[in-house]
């Protein structure tokens, strides 16, 4: 399965993207599911994916093609952030259809995958995209600011509960960072290591990735920090009313 | 859909069930899913139920019957929960087969549910069984304190922090509470009032249901407690180190 999530907010954005792969539990493999492109200066787009790898690493594949070839319409040339995610949408639909043909299955769902797409180009605003299977998509606005794929139910209420609009862009990269812990601690089949970029509103700059392992002292840090307020907040919680529970 | 959850626990036991059924998000309606039988002094039976409203209630039904009917057979008569697990397992599987028939639809899975078990009986220790649709069920032990049906992943981190065997009953019941709140609030199909149920070893006295409502005072008390505690945490976590993000 995956886990990954995306935040827009008004000082910037949050990708994150974990990297456990698995065909049944005894075939687990670690592979890279976001991708950031871009020209600094100029524009930054990430792309993040879940679903069948073969046809997300597919997609990949083709959109790194045609920035490599200087194809006319590619990443670093598409005019709007809509326009790059119809093009995902596109060839997911392509690739998909593709292998459900090869394979004579041509209903079957295991083909297919999701997409997030987000980042900036000059003189536009943020925007992110949800890319469904179908290949269309739709766009997080100030009433809707995170968009999740794969596993993401056990990390919501977190988010659920602290990421507005307008909350502070590094304190809801930390929220981030515990809905992953939340749900790796919930579910084996989202695992370490997490891949995060945080993007700063009209930097146009495409950042570094960060890569979170196991051993990341600072997630350890926090993880643990939320464990025990979690605990203490239980534990401190207004006691009940007498009548409340007859006994 | 539905989100019940019951703990087993050192002190007692803990049930709790939502209320809310629907098909499809225009028809929705309120519904009990957890009934209590025994006899004060002798034993104590809990049951909750998701799945297919219609197999549920006929399980219940059944059941019922044959405790007013005094068949030698019934929940007040059975010498173990094993047996009260089994008995509630041929019940399901009977009644999904003739409504699957009825149907001509022999593997639609619309027609089963699943059910959790649990009580004591005087003598025995307490014991919570979770029955498949298949209608086998696997025990609760000391390894694994609680077990989840229905729409269980927003609540599970809550619950995988917090409770364990060894665990206060009355904090670990606030616990189930919240999983409740944060279930409800990330998931429309699962709604209040919900039904809850604490047992404490050995009373063997069987307990009133308390309903919390929409305006139960406490429920809110503890919901906004939590939520302001949690957003506290977050803002309280340890800082980035200089170096987390190269800017």
């Amino acid at each position: 399965m995956t886990y990954c999530a995306a935040l827009r907010l008004k000082q910037g954005m949050v990708f994150a993207s974990d990297t456990r792969t698995n065909a049944g539990v005894d075939h687990i493999s670690t592979f890279r599911k976001i991708y950031t492109y871009g020209i600094d200066g100029e524009r930054f787009i990430v792309l993040q994916t879940a679903g069948n790898l073969a046809t997300s690493q597919a997609v990949f594949t083709r959109l790194q093609n045609d920035i490599n070839l200087k194809q006319e319409s590619n990443l670093n040339t598409v005019v709007s952030l809509f326009d790059a995610a119809q093009m995902v949408g596109r060839y997911m639909r392509e690739i998909t259809s593709h292998a459900q043909e090869v394979a004579n299955e041509p209903n079957n769902a295991n083909f297919t995958s999701s997409f997030m797409l987000g980042g900036q180009i000059k003189g536009q605003p943020t925007e992110l995209y949800m890319i469904y299977p179908e290949g269309n998509c739709i766009r997080a606005t100030t009433d809707t600011p995170f968009f999740q794929l794969g596993e993401s139910k056990y990390g919501k209420p977190i988010l659920d509960r602290s990421v507005t609009y307008e909350a502070d862009l590094y304190h809801s990269a930390q929220a981030l960072m515990l809905s992953f812990d939340s749900t790796i601690r919930s579910n084996l089949s989202v695992g370490m290591p997490i891949d995060m970029v945080i993007y700063e509103n009209d930097s146009l700059k495409v950042p570094n990735m960060k890569r979170i392992v196991e051993s990341d002292e600072y997630f350890s840090v926090i993880s643990k920090h939320w464990s025990d307020s979690l605990r203490e907040s239980l534990l401190n919680l207004p006691n009940y009313p007498d009548d409340y529970w007859d006994k």
